[in-house]
């Protein structure tokens, strides 16, 4: 069986996923076709594969997307989402199978009974965080299900960190993602249950209320909630769940830091400073503190209560905040100026290796007893290009294009992986991609 | 000379204004029109006066607006800020003044030159604040220029406040403006001058950074920072002065309790509660506090680090916020419950008497020495319907009618009442009103 598979965008995070593509394209008789708006881009990931070709292609122009998705059988897109849903109209109409890493929108769910009664799949949150977490979660509570166990809590973790041997600033931390994210990550508020009962974790106490977990073989990680806790209990089969959270890991003794910057007021992104890009660093930190006598150090140390000499002063020090260096930025936030520091600080030298760390906690009964289900993922990167990020991200798309063309998939409409027949496979194929993955049961 | 004074807008802020021009209109030959989308509101404020008439008007209807405008000596717009350009621009092309007490936008300020030309004056800013603290700031400022003294610092506080023998609640604060503006205060930063440095002050620390000042008569109160405090520097001709701050003033207490509201999260308007229809605000609460041993009341006073039996917990039990009472709003964010329970808590009895305080501080340096010059304003309303508030805002622009009608302004183009011709006669007549004004000087 052969397959003409379309891949639509071939920007930073499509490597993996096209790699992987070209790598079976022999085996399972595919045709690859990239496009993109910079073909040369195209060509090059393509980077003169036989079985490859580059296309051109602006997605606003209606005709000629439909031309290539009509060409095609199975349909990637790794389009920003909201541009989704115009390809997937075109999937509905010319007949052809989708998938996507990003989450799927309730306008992309309303087509589900179209793409069902033409006997398509189109799959969704098919990359690391949304993808990987709900494949590996719903493969241990279905495996809990199966034993007569009755869950009382689930709890997952998920961090884009740095290996252990790239771990060298004082953070242990370095940007393997979109930098704007982290800076502005949390700003809202957390929600999450807990004993049956609803919690919120406003933004001002999101980097101080932590969950510490360990990971065998990487030691210690704090978390901090995540907003969307209450999002898949219905596709977890979790409606009536007394205790669901979702966190974001991070090493230890980062939160607390991160915390510092938003009480100083560094990650607020809703007012320009003006002249900001006449003033320095330390001018800006001498803007944040206190008025009163001693160094603007001694002064924000105060508003923060902590050590002068201590941990968290040691990373903001680090950062260069103090620094009577110039912040050459034009009417710029607060956030805006510290994403542009961390830009600088927080960049992966060429050979650093990123790690990918993701553990669930299931509690569940059983014959009168407790226990708790831990499973870990880990996955490291080669290097700065060739991450762990951009292999979770995209090799699931590209394992589950197997399946479709192997014919391996009975479900149709539109989903996410939560169902056996993705999950099982893709968890698989992905160990040879040096994804590990472990389990133990302890009872609590 | 007789002039005909058009006057767009019938509501509760206009009733003032259109008092003052009705008494006003035998003695100097007005005659008065009310404009209203609601023509029956405008009817009721004129109430059968022989020099009033009211009249229907839908402002986006140019034909009808441009009609009305032609008919008219002067006109004062009462509508929302962002619909005064369109009256403006009929004004420039039908060759009639504009009296607005709205802050004046750049959009506003561009018809200088058009305004100029035609000999007409655009008078904004004409009313509390902005308006009355330009005119009491400019008089002091000018006196102390005259006689020679260099300024050095300028701090302004203005408040709306309950009078003291109205102040019959815990928070000292009842609603005598817009509710969910006094809810949403403050979020953003605070930026100001200080010794030539910039300050900036986040949301999260705004009030617990107080000034305080008193006020003869009145006592003590406490101030946080306005958004605003670089602005006017300009017009009030103190481009290079050192330090410059405007604050908003309260009751002793108030801000430590509403930083209190801050921190726990109940002023966030940026996500919605799912079910909040169906939660009483105890289980908000529940939902806020950390989780642990205790009763939620004891676990909020120890998140926010105060005396679980102190004034602070005082006042939020007062606004019943740990009652088992739903909370019956739909979809609704944390700022909004709380908007809603202080509409019933705040609520202003019909007897009730407002204050407006107002302080400038204006620190100079004159043969040798320095000074602080102390301008206080205070005003009382007479009930909840006739209050300082409403004077404030609508006799200024009544009174500058008056003097338009007079002949007694020079001054064309676009302006804020900066000039001594406005705010003498302004201020002056203000007295007749209730309003008092006093100064003082010490040395410091």
């Amino acid at each position: 069986m052969s397959s003409r598979i379309l891949i639509i965008g071939a920007g930073r995070s499509s490597s993996a996923l096209i790699k992987y593509t070209l790598d079976k394209s022999e085996e399972f008789g595919w045709s690859i076709t990239v496009a993109d708006a910079n073909p040369a881009a195209a060509a090059a990931r393509i980077g003169g594969h036989p079985r490859g070709n580059a296309a051109w292609l602006d997605v606003t122009k209606t005709n000629d997307r439909r031309d290539l998705i009509g060409r095609a059988d199975i349909v990637i897109s790794l389009l920003p989402a909201h541009l989704h849903i115009e390809v997937a109209q075109d999937c509905i109409r010319l007949k052809k199978h989708l998938v996507t890493a990003s989450y799927v929108s309730q306008e992309l769910f309303r087509l589900g009974d179209e793409a069902r009664d033409r006997e398509l799949i189109f799959m969704g949150e098919m990359g690391l965080d949304p993808g990987i977490d709900h494949m590996t979660a719903m493969q241990r509570l279905n495996l809990i299900r199966k034993k007569g166990g009755k869950i009382i809590a689930f709890r997952s973790f998920t961090g884009g960190l740095i290996a252990p041997e790239s771990n060298d600033n004082p953070w242990g931390y370095k940007f393997t993602w979109n930098p704007r994210n982290v800076v502005l990550a949390g700003q809202g508020t957390a929600q999450y249950l807990e004993n049956e009962k609803l919690k919120f974790i406003p933004y001002q106490r999101l980097f101080k209320t932590l969950w510490h977990i360990e990971v065998p073989g990487y030691g210690k990680f704090e978390a901090y909630a995540n907003r969307d806790s209450l999002l898949y209990r219905k596709q977890y089969g979790l409606d009536d769940i007394p205790t669901i959270l979702r966190g974001t890991l991070r090493y230890p003794g980062f939160a607390a830091a991160w915390h510092a910057l938003i009480r100083i007021g560094l990650t607020n992104a809703d007012f320009p400073i003006l002249d900001s890009a006449k003033i320095t660093y330390h001018e800006l930190m001498e803007a944040l503190a206190p008025s009163g006598p001693g160094s603007v150090k001694d002064r924000i140390a105060q508003l923060l209560q902590i050590d002068p000499a201590g941990d968290v002063m040691n990373r903001l020090t680090w950062l260069g905040l103090f620094r009577k260096k110039k912040i050459k930025l034009r009417d710029a936030t607060p956030a805006l100026i510290l994403e542009n520091l961390l830009l600088d600080k927080w960049k992966l030298s060429p050979s650093d290796k990123d790690l990918i760390v993701m553990q669930h906690q299931i509690d569940y009964e059983l014959d009168g007893k407790t226990y708790r289900d831990i499973s870990n993922l880990t996955m490291k990167g080669e290097d700065a290009t060739d991450t762990a990020m951009a292999r979770l991200v995209g090799l699931p798309m590209g394992i589950f294009v197997r399946l479709i063309s192997q014919g391996q998939i009975k479900a149709t409409g539109v989903h996410i992986p939560t169902m056996k027949e993705v999950y099982e496979p893709v968890l698989e194929e992905m160990k040879s991609f040096g994804m590990e993955l472990t389990h133990h049961t302890e009872e609590i």
